[in-house]
């Protein structure tokens, strides 16, 4: 295989999709879509779409998966300084996220992280690090910047 | 709030960490780190970490979910053409992804798509769509790329 594929529309199945979706928009991100069932915001990197779960499951061929609580995986977000971790860690929490770890100075690399979980349980960490930290560097490398 | 955040690190919890890992290993993206307890893999737009999954928990603050099986989110490829769905979905097949949804014509787009999970249950959808569809022109320009 040659290039890298392109693969950056990460779909959250909502349960209740306008709650979801307001959520989403209420941050001030680029809304792309808006419509009856599908809403899409682009970042950098990641284009971030909301459909409900059940209609997401119908098109993919497989149930809905009940949501246990707990967190399984994450959507990191990487910011320029240790100061925006807090800060966006309180847009969050002020937008009806729940903040699972306040912001500390990171205890698995050098740099500053947070995680917070939108309504129905999505999980995102909030990380700074030195533009020298490997995964940094490929984050801004994959959304086309250099790094 | 000005630019759009940079968001694109994606880390899988994994139950099994060496499964998961050789099973995006063979798939032959480019991997950026290789440590003994995490790995990540640099595409276009995301990054894809893979992490143990109760080491993710520990450090987010929150309790490992229990997987109940069924699709919650998808990450989203979109490739070049039909018949790279069609390849992609054998590739990863052929990796040990499970097929959910064979490719086919969208039902919801005009294009083709695919639903795949990986070997714990994390799902994919692989898609081609013309470059006028809104998501796909989103995507590029996400991941830095003219649209």
């Amino acid at each position: 295989m040659g290039a890298a594929p392109l693969a950056n529309v990460l779909t959250l199945g909502a349960v209740d999709f306008p709650r979801l979706r307001d959520f989403y928009g209420a941050l001030g991100w680029r809304q792309v879509i808006d419509g009856a069932d599908f809403a899409a915001f682009e970042l950098r990197g990641i284009v971030l779409a909301i459909f409900p779960v059940e209609k997401l499951a119908a098109d993919g061929g497989a149930p809905v998966e009940e949501r246990a609580g707990g967190v399984r995986s994450t959507i990191g977000v990487i910011v320029d300084s240790a100061e925006e971790v807090d800060a966006l860690t309180d847009r969050l929490r002020a937008a009806g996220a729940r903040v699972t770890k306040e912001p500390v100075d990171a205890e698995l690399f050098e740099g500053r992280s947070a995680y917070v979980a939108d309504p129905e349980g999505n999980f995102w960490e909030i990380a700074w690090a030195p533009g020298d930290n490997a995964v940094v560097a490929a984050a801004r490398r994959a959304a086309g910047a250099s790094p």
